[in-house]
């Protein structure tokens, strides 16, 4: 890449580890006997899509309908939209399932009432369960509702079951990749409930996030998983153990505006707007950050010796707090690394890839 | 407005409110005698921008280059780049400056050396200060350092000497207007003692965050404020005590997808890709929130008797905590007004104004 091209805070993305954690995640669920269904949410873009077809991906996951109609432009024709369905875009969903395979998803009896009286065209359809996140879904144990759920959507002459689909989001809140182990434990045995109540034949149990899907060795207690963050990672993934920091395919390089060396703090150019406002809490004071900074390094980036953070940000002003010995390697006009905490919400900001080789990758869905 | 039109979360704005705002605040600059540089960096559009144009605006400020260029390209040709010069972009700061009047700001004596440097063209020159938000800017009582830099401006050919420019960013962690006040107040002190001691003639003291100039009644004892997210004000502007209610003129309309009554909660579509992270606290007992809704009425939006707010957000779903007896009212596929935490953020995602009368205003500066 031409360091010298970049100006402002701009994406920057390592394709080699981009695809190295794509393939990782495709052999797990091989040799798991669980169909991979990533969520596309997270890259967004055509062209890293084609990566995951050089890794033998036919079906994907994405968050919207715009997104499941940008994807199937794109060459995708077997689309989960994993959102509840939003009924205001039913026309959108119909032109689209002219052309794709649609899995709509549905989170209550009254929700799939609605469902079925709209939905003239036909569609899969999974029905959201919740495991313990308690965000969207059926209660898991409430065989009854998802019973009349299933008699409801067997007699609709539209839509075809499909099967459970769940979010463990509650693994984002784990404390160790043991936390993270016990709530996918948790998850299979309420599938096993399930299953024992519920014996139609050929139901998918969907599980999806990325903290599960990349701590947990072996898969096949599910049928189908959806993660999304894994193809890039960022610091949030970091510290709960779903990957190593090396794992991590993309930056935000930012320029170096000024120095304060009596506080030991960094002006970058480089705030909200650029990273987003996500935080996760470091160290046993818990502080708070917005990113962590590497120096650019000939292929890509490499960590200091101690841990620089961006302490606060607004904005376009991002503030990092520099250990004093490392504060005089940093120049202003000069470029540095920052990882973003939540890389989904960084991307969906800057919307533009430069890969280390100088590649611009602009193709993403609009939103 | 055609409400028939909106599928997705969309950006929906109040021009009447809108232009009230400006002409409140155009009118106290003047009644204060104090110049009215509006910070564009919250609308960034080029139609808003004419908004101000019709209340007598001439001089703007934005957050970065690439602001500037759009602006100067929309007509405007008084521009103050309110960010310490980002050297890398000082082949696009000389192009602009062909055209328009560009004032730069510097932010120590080490960034203004290499300022100098660089800068092979006409521009203003404005010294951030620091009065106690500690971002960015020299220490207001350095004397030393801020003659030092006025001295090597003044005898520099291309820079021309503008004045004092400052943040007091430490508002928005004020408790009361009371203390947004006596921040103020602090400023002014400051700012004497800084003329006592930097006798120059004709430097400009340029001040300005929103709580200041919503609540100070009387501006004069600055010369120059640069006010940005009044034209929209948001929810965290009005727990400050910076406005009303009714002076919010922007909101997040969302689908209302699925409702919980056994939890009382209501997923819409929107969450952290189209409001922004920035949360609030609100209460005793601290409860963080990531806006507040609004039922929509004849013309806009209208507040229910209880409050209701949105308690969760991830990329795309947002969670809205409902009062027992207002939760009847919504409905599955009908449209919520979102009142956005932080306005800045939530325009820069979604780039697009619907006006309550069927106008789209899309011609956002790029990133």
């Amino acid at each position: 890449m031409h360091i010298d091209n970049i100006h402002k805070p701009s994406l920057v993305l390592d394709e080699n580890k981009c695809r190295r954690n794509i393939r990782f995640m495709a052999q797990k669920a091989m040799n798991s006997n669980v169909l991979f269904r990533p969520h596309f949410k997270t890259h967004q873009s055509a062209t890293i899509g084609t990566w995951f077809k050089d890794e033998g991906i036919q079906a994907i996951t994405v968050s919207s309908v715009t997104m499941a109609s940008f994807f199937s432009i794109h060459g995708w024709h077997d689309i989960t939209i994993a959102f509840p369905l939003n009924f205001r875009e039913i026309d959108e969903v119909k032109k689209l399932a002219e052309k794709s395979q649609i899995n709509l998803l549905t989170a209550s009896y009254e929700h799939l009432e609605i469902l079925t009286k709209k939905v003239k065209f036909d569609a899969g359809c999974f029905i959201e369960i919740d495991t313990g996140y308690k965000r969207s879904g059926v209660e898991w144990n409430d065989y009854e509702q998802l019973m009349r759920m299933i008699d409801i959507i067997n007699k609709n002459n539209n839509l075809r079951i499909k099967g459970f689909l769940f979010h463990a989001g509650h693994t984002y809140s784990a404390q160790s990749p043991e936390e993270i182990i016990s709530i996918y434990v948790d998850s299979l045995l309420k599938i096993k409930e399930i299953k024992k109540r519920i014996t139609s034949p050929g139901l998918i149990f969907s599980a999806g996030d990325t903290p599960s899907c990349s701590v947990v060795e072996d898969l096949s207690g599910i049928d189908e998983i959806r993660p999304g963050n894994f193809v890039f990672y960022d610091l949030m993934q970091h510290q709960l153990g779903s990957c190593r920091k090396e794992d991590i395919s993309l930056a935000v390089y930012c320029p170096v505006v000024d120095i304060n060396y009596k506080r030991n703090e960094v002006l970058v150019y480089g705030g909200a707007v650029h990273l987003s406002k996500e935080s996760i809490t470091i160290g046993d004071n818990g502080k708070k950050i917005f990113g962590e900074v590497a120096f650019l390094a000939e292929n890509g980036w490499v960590f200091p010796e101690e841990r620089i953070f961006v302490k606060s940000i607004t904005q376009e002003h991002g503030i990092l707090s520099v250990p004093g010995k490392l504060i005089r390697k940093l120049k202003r006009g000069e470029l540095v690394a920052v990882i973003p905490v939540h890389s989904c919400l960084t991307v969906d900001l800057l919307r533009e890839y430069h890969t280390l080789e100088g590649r611009i990758i602009n193709d993403l869905s609009p939103k």
